[in-house]
C-alpha cells in the first residue's frame, strides 16, 4: 500500500487523451431534446435549423423617406429636378414600413425637397430596390439559420425566433456526478478537528463543469472504504453519464479507486506524465467515462480543464475547441522535469504598449491561493526543462 | 416628425460615455447582501474577505513517507546510513496525515530503505519542515482570501469555504428592465402580418445583460404612443436600477423616447458619432441610467456592449474591464466615415502558424445573420477612413 505511487504509469499526455477518448464513442453520441427557443441560450443544437419563414417577411423601408417607382425618377438631375405628386408618384414611409404598391425604391427624406404638403422634388434618380429591405434578405425561408453543433448565443436565439422557430432541438446536457472520497473529509459547515479536511473540490468541479454545459450532481462524502466507494460508483453509473471521483490525497485511496474501476469496468490509464496531477485515473464503466481526479485542489482544477472540458466539448461539438492562447513575455524563469508536461499556473498583465506579460504562479498543488487570481496556464512541453525570464511563451486562458 | 434624425447630435463616443457616467454616481454606489458562499460563483464581493481560520489548520504530511525529527537525521550519508526505529525515531505518514509529535520533517517513502517492519535506514539528512504543509501556508488566519470587487470563481469559493467563510458579502445585482416599444411589434409566438415585426431584441438584451451580472426584466411590448411609453418608463423607474428602452426603427419613436426622458428626467446625449447606432439616447431619471437603444438588432447588440456592459462593470469593479483584444490580419478592406467611430462585426480565424486572421462581416444593421457567428468587432477610429486588406488590426472579443 505504501508504495502505490511507485506503480503509477507515466503515459504521455496526448496519448492518454487519445486512449481515453477512443473508448468513449457511446458517451459522445449525444441524446437530443426539443426545448423552447427563448430558453436555449447556452445550449448546443443537435440539428441544423432553417428559417420557417422569410426575415423580413415583407419588403420594407430601410430609411425614413419616400417610396417611389425607380422608373419615374430616371431623368431627375440637379438642373432638371423631377416634381413628384403624393398618391400618384410617391408615398411617405418610415423605416420598417411596408413598401406600398406599386413602389419599388425609397429616397431618403434628406434627399427630397418639399414644395408643399403633397408635392416635392428630387434631384437624383434612384435604382429599383434602393433603401428597401427585401423579403428574406436577412434569412430566406428554408435557408440555414444555425448549423448543427452550434452554441446558441443571444443573437442566435433572436434569429431563430425572428424566423419562426419557437422551439429548437438541442443536445441533452451530459449528467456528471462528483464523488468526493476520504474519511478525513468533512462538509464546509462543520468545524474541522485536527486531521480533518474541509471538502471544497466539489465547488471547483461544479463551478467549471456546469459552465461547460453539463449538469453536476455532488455525491455526499464517501468514507475511505472499498465497499463504500464501490457502491457509490456503481450507483452513480445508473443515473449519470460521466463519473468524477475525488481520489483524495492520502492512504493509498487512489489505489482503491483503481480497484473499484477495475472491478466495475476497465482502467485505461492510471498515471499521466504531467504535473501537477500525475496520479489521474482514466477509465470506463459500462461505456461511461470515469475520471479519478487527484485530490489536491490545483490538480483537480487542472484535470478538469485538460480532461473533462475536452470531453464535454467533444460531446457537444465533435472536437475540443481550442482555448484562447496569448503570446506573452515571461516575468520569471520556469523549471520543468524532462519527460513530463508541466502546466504552470499564470497571471496575465497587459503592458502599456499593448503587449502582454505573464507571471508564473509557483507553489504546491495544495495551494488554493495560487489558483485564486490565475488567468490560465503556461504549458511546458515534455522535451523542455527550462524557460528563461523574458522568453515569449503562450498562455492558455481559462474561460 | 419626418426630420427627427436630422436633429440628432453627433457627440464623440468617448465624450458621450464620459458625460453619461459622470452622472451615475448614485447607480455606481452598489448595495450589498450576504449570501451563502456555495451560491456565490459569478458574484462580486462588496468587502474584502479574510481567512476565518488557518488553511491548513494543522501541520500535515505533503508526501507519503515517514515523519522524523530533522535533528535525528543530521549525520546520515550514503556511506553511513542512519538506522531509525519506529515509535522512537519515526512514524509512517501518508499525504494529508497530521504530523505526530514530536516530529518536524517528512522523508519520502522512496528515500527510505526498510530493514524490517519496525526498522529502516536513510542515506540523507532532512531539514526541519521538509515535505510538511505548515499551518496556514495556503491562507493564514486573518490573511486576505479575496479582495473587495472580486469576481468569485469556483476556486475562490473553494478558498472561502476552506478558510471557514460560510457566507460572503456581495454586491446586489443591478435590476435592469428592457421596454420594447413599437406598435408594429408582436411577440414571437404570434404569426406576423404584413407590417408586423417579431420582437426579438429582448432576447439579445436579456442574454447579454444577465451574463454581465444584472437581473433583467422584460416589459410587455409598449405601443407607439407617448402616454403609454411615458407610463411604462415611469413605472419601470420605481422598481429598477437601469432602464433600457427599445427605441424601434420607425415613425420618429426615438423622438418620443427622448420627450419622455426629458419630461421624467434629463436627456444627456441624443446621438453619438458612431456606427451602427448613431441615434442612441443616454439620460437619467431620478439618478437612474436610461438608455434608448436603437432598434436594429446589430445596433442594439453594439449599444449593449459599448454602453451597458461598461456601466455594469463600473457598478461591480469601479471601472470597465478591458475586453480581450487580438491582433489579426484583415482579410478584406474596411471603409469608414470620417468623424464617426465605426464598429465592424468580425469573425476571427486562427491561421496554421498560430497568428490570427480577421474577417469583417459587412451588411446592414438590420441583419441578425451578420451577428450570428461574429466573434467581436474591429474599431475604426474617427480619423481613419480606410483599412487596407492585410492590415494588422485589433479585434475586440465579445465575451
Amino acid at each position: 500500500m505504501k508504495r502505490a505511487r511507485a506503480q503509477l504509469q507515466a503515459v504521455p499526455f496526448e496519448e492518454a487523451q487519445r486512449i481515453f477518448f477512443a473508448r468513449l464513442a457511446a458517451f459522445f453520441h449525444a441524446r437530443e431534446e426539443e426545448i423552447k427557443t427563448p430558453e436555449a441560450v447556452g445550449r448546443v443544437t443537435s440539428r441544423p435549423v432553417s428559417a420557417a419563414r422569410d426575415l423580413p417577411h415583407y419588403a420594407s423601408a430601410a430609411m425614413d423617406g419616400i417610396a417611389v417607382k425607380a422608373e419615374r425618377t430616371r431623368s431627375a438631375d440637379p438642373h432638371h429636378p423631377e416634381r413628384l405628386l403624393r398618391g400618384r408618384d410617391f408615398e411617405y414611409v418610415d423605416t420598417g414600413d411596408p413598401i406600398p404598391d406599386p413602389y419599388d425604391a425609397v429616397i431618403k427624406i434628406e434627399d427630397v425637397h418639399e414644395l408643399d404638403a403633397d408635392t416635392l422634388s428630387i434631384a437624383q434618380p434612384v435604382r429599383a430596390g434602393k433603401h428597401i429591405r427585401a423579403v428574406g434578405e436577412d434569412f430566406a425561408q428554408g435557408a440555414q439559420v444555425v448549423p448543427k453543433d452550434f452554441l446558441l448565443t443571444p443573437e442566435a436565439v433572436a434569429a431563430l425566433l425572428g424566423t419562426g422557430n419557437l422551439t429548437v432541438w438541442v443536445k441533452c446536457r451530459p449528467r456528471a456526478i462528483f464523488i468526493p472520497t476520504g474519511s478525513e473529509l468533512i462538509p464546509p459547515d462543520q468545524k474541522p478537528a485536527r486531521g480533518q479536511i474541509v471538502e471544497t473540490n466539489s465547488h471547483i468541479v461544479k463551478g467549471y463543469v456546469e459552465r461547460w454545459g453539463a449538469s453536476v450532481a455532488i455525491h455526499p462524502i464517501v468514507p475511505n472504504d472499498f465497499a463504500c466507494v464501490r457502491r457509490a460508483v456503481q450507483e452513480a453509473c445508473a443515473e449519470h453519464d460521466l463519473i468524477l471521483i475525488g481520489a483524495g490525497t492520502s492512504k493509498g485511496r487512489g489505489d482503491w479507486v483503481s480497484e473499484v474501476v477495475r472491478e466495475l469496468g476497465e482502467v485505461l490509464v492510471h498515471g499521466v506524465a504531467y504535473h501537477p496531477g500525475h496520479p489521474v485515473l482514466l477509465g470506463v464503466i459500462e461505456s461511461k467515462p470515469v475520471i479519478g481526479l487527484p485530490g489536491y485542489p490545483v490538480a483537480t482544477w487542472l484535470a478538469l480543464h485538460i480532461f473533462v472540458r475536452p470531453l464535454v466539448e467533444r460531446y457537444y461539438f465533435g472536437r475540443a475547441r481550442e482555448l484562447l492562447k496569448i503570446q506573452a513575455k515571461l516575468t520569471k524563469p520556469i523549471q520543468s522535469v524532462r519527460g513530463f508536461r508541466e502546466f504552470v499556473r499564470a497571471r496575465l498583465e497587459r503592458a502599456a504598449d499593448g503587449s502582454y506579460l505573464v507571471h508564473p504562479l509557483q507553489g504546491g498543488a495544495s495551494k488554493l491561493s495560487t489558483l485564486v487570481g490565475a488567468d490560465g496556464w503556461i504549458e511546458v512541453p515534455e522535451d523542455v526543462e527550462h524557460y528563461e525570464q523574458g522568453a515569449l511563451v503562450e498562455t492558455t486562458l481559462v474561460d
